[in-house]
């Protein structure tokens, strides 16, 4: 192909232009992979963006990887990311800035809604509770329409609750009970059931992990997740390798959102390829199923059509926005979303923690020791670099990783605006502030270590036995 | 593009000139399609003949359509197909001779064995039976490891047997019998389990029809099936949609094969495209795992690794050229296949039967004055166009449907042997032949219809239901 792009480009259909910029595009990434000197990087990204721009004069629409423009109105995307935004997709989170990922901006372009003081107010008028400190902090900070659920449930039309993990290891860290404490809270508040997936299938599929690893992976998570205190009454938790072979609804509705999308509906929205395993391809159907009632026949006891609600990470939604596109073409509800923010590593907000870094969080087996270690080793502190210089211009609390966890994790909210300000001003050292952080998890984590003792394999035996929840619909 | 393919062809890369080659078969197949003027055509395909040759000067190998160049050497495709030879997938059959499908080229194409007389006699050894008349007459002709499945039995080490079929619809033919009729004889003569698949989830997949039209057709055809004499203690009759909600196993191995093929494979052995939906690029796997016999913890009382036998028509050996090729890779022994040729439409063998159209065959429930009609009236004559000439060179049984239906019902070979002769020679007349098969088809489709009537709802699901063979390993 020609250098110059602009050569002959209005000669091109809209499809040869796609071609172009997706040709151009994996140049861009190949010169930068190969770490190719800056001048021709830059060169190719000015390429890239004329090229963009031309697609974008032709079209009428932005170009969006992998979804050629006959297919550009299936399904809004919205993870194409330009040069200087954040990553965000259930494999890769990535941010330049330490004070990590610029929400807002991932709002408008995943085309959800802020989750503001208005909707806040509504949740504790329909519940009559406190919002949890999640709600109040900006912690979960987005949704789609939980103004719908509201609706409903003021209107004595309950839901039901689904989230879920994907078993990747043994060790969970504090960051993946975020949801979990959530959706105890929700539950506990709303009074709904909960149905608790656990992907152990895709572990298998993405991880060089036996199919016997990621199901045991997904019973010693289970342990940490009932640990949670949730209702075994009202909770149904599953390993997809277990459930699907004793469900009739459960596979049904897999097909059927199987039927609904192709693959280049997944390639826009995942970033598969032709070399990915057709069991990545086909995934997203089996994350999009439990949104539907009717994958849970012995659950709900033969009810269809209950609106769901899922509280996951952000990371999640674009399976979500899968299943709200295919969900009123197979005569579904579509499900509502809270999202939350992500966990930072210790190291610092730039990027998602990971479970198989051990220094990269605090796990839910750590010592008081280790506890204390880590946070004064690894956390990242928006301290000065002098005791003098601190107590002149104060400490940053938007980068202070210590800072970042106690607002997840110390519920007091006056305490917490008294650290911040004390911080800030430059009153409080640095390590003060990890002392604070300390104090705070070292008594969080023996305790659910003690409550994760009671979980006996009965126990998980029983949340993990599909069966008729507590709840009249 | 320009339209010589031959001015900057040595320029490009192979994946360039895979391209290259592909958009020229999409072009050669559109004109076709739009019905284009002959010499347009004969145009576009010179030009696909040329870029065919430096595709191969260039990479050394030949051309298959969905496999670019770095993918080649992953799986032995076999499907492509050059210009004058027949088209054969799980989809389509296609032919331009009247005799049908060149089955000896396909085997080359394939990379199977053919059956020959030393086979047939070795089962006969084994098994101490008369083989067949499908074997005897060629109608099971290829063969994938069926020495290694004779040399374990003759150790005392015995096998199962795996065939299926796609309920489509309510009507079945009498060609949907051939591998039925043929798979009773298998578990008769050698004393082995077998199981059989409906592929309800396919037909939901690929065609305009409900979740429960198709498991209702599943369960209609399962009748046809066992009226053919299964024995109940040793089949389990399974639909997909209902046998995936109920088998620990199933979904496991599933998955297993998922995991171990790409897209690229897929696309290359099935011809599926990017939109293709993805539960289409996700079912090979389905009807792969049934050749497993961990697939059937139930049925083989938790026995893994049992050799798995498939007789089937020559058109579902896509899938088990896959399934041959994952199964070393999850420990599992590669299924053994036998395979029959196609059974011809009334109208002549130059297509494979179509369920939708009541004349391209005799039905199942068609009355004997139906099959009277439909043979007299559409069953394409091999004779002579009138009585003085047909006596004078004698009617051709290569391409007479009538001859051809007789060799798969008419058992006795002598008084087949006579026909031939006599019809061979324009002794015997086409109305005459044709009175045979009728005389032939309305006892074996009366008597069918019998058996059927026998079946009731009680017995189809004692067939459906996951128990424990009579047979131990």
């Amino acid at each position: 192909m020609a250098d110059s792009p602009n050569c002959d480009l209005k000669s091109l259909s809209p499809l040869q232009l796609f071609e172009r910029v997706t040709e151009q595009g994996e140049k861009v990434r190949a010169l930068k992979a190969g770490k190719a000197p800056k001048d021709e990087i830059d060169a190719a990204v000015r390429m890239l963006l004329s090229l963009k721009l031309s697609y974008k004069t032709t079209t009428g629409q932005d170009y969006q990887a992998g979804l050629p423009p006959k297919d550009l109105v299936l399904i809004n995307n919205g993870t194409t990311k330009e040069e200087d935004e954040d990553l965000v997709d259930p494999w890769n989170v990535q941010t330049s800035s330490a004070k990590g990922v610029d929400y807002d901006k991932l709002i408008v372009r995943f085309g959800s809604s802020k989750i503001d003081t208005d909707l806040i107010n509504r949740i504790e008028r329909a519940t009559g509770q406190k919002p949890h400190h999640f709600l109040r902090r900006g912690i979960f900070f987005s949704h789609r329409d939980m103004d719908q659920v509201l609706d409903a449930y003021e209107n004595k039309k309950p839901f039901y609750l689904y989230t879920g993990r994907g078993p990747s290891s043994q060790a969970m860290h504090v960051g993946h009970l975020i949801p979990f404490m959530f959706t105890k809270w929700l539950q506990e508040v709303f009074d709904v059931p909960l149905v608790i997936q656990l992907t152990d299938d895709e572990k298998y599929l993405w991880k060089d992990m036996t199919i016997e690893k990621a199901y045991e992976y997904a019973k010693e998570n289970a342990k940490d997740i009932i640990a949670c205190g949730f209702d075994i009454n009202k909770t149904f938790i599953f390993s997809d390798l277990d459930y699907l072979g004793t469900s009739a609804g459960f596979y049904k509705n897999i097909v059927k959102v199987q039927k609904h999308v192709t693959f280049n509906q997944v390639k826009g929205i995942f970033g598969f390829t032709d070399s990915d395993c057709i069991g990545k391809i086909s995934f997203p159907a089996i994350q999009a199923a439990p949104s539907f009632s009717s994958s849970f026949p012995q659950i709900f006891n033969g009810k269809e059509n209950i609106q769901c609600l899922i509280p996951c990470a952000i990371d999640q939604d674009p399976y979500f926005r899968m299943t709200r596109d295919v969900a009123p073409r197979i005569g579904q509800p579509k499900p509502a979303l809270l999202h939350s923010v992500f966990f930072p590593a210790l190291q610092g907000a730039q990027t998602k923690m990971s479970a198989s870094d051990p220094n990269s969080s605090i796990f839910l087996t750590d010592t008081p020791k280790q506890i204390k270690t880590k946070i004064n080793k690894h956390a990242f502190s928006g301290g000065r670099d002098t005791i003098e210089e601190h107590r002149k211009y104060g400490g940053n609390c938007d980068v202070d990783v210590s800072f970042m966890y106690l607002t997840f994790f110390l519920e007091d909210d006056d305490r917490l605006e008294q650290l911040k300000q004390a911080y800030t001003s430059g009153e409080l050292l640095t390590g003060e502030l990890k002392k604070v952080l300390i104090e705070t998890m070292q008594p969080l984590v023996a305790a659910h270590q003690e409550r994760r003792k009671q979980v006996t394999d009965e126990i998980v035996k029983q949340f993990m036995t599909p069966r008729k929840l507590a709840f009249e619909f």
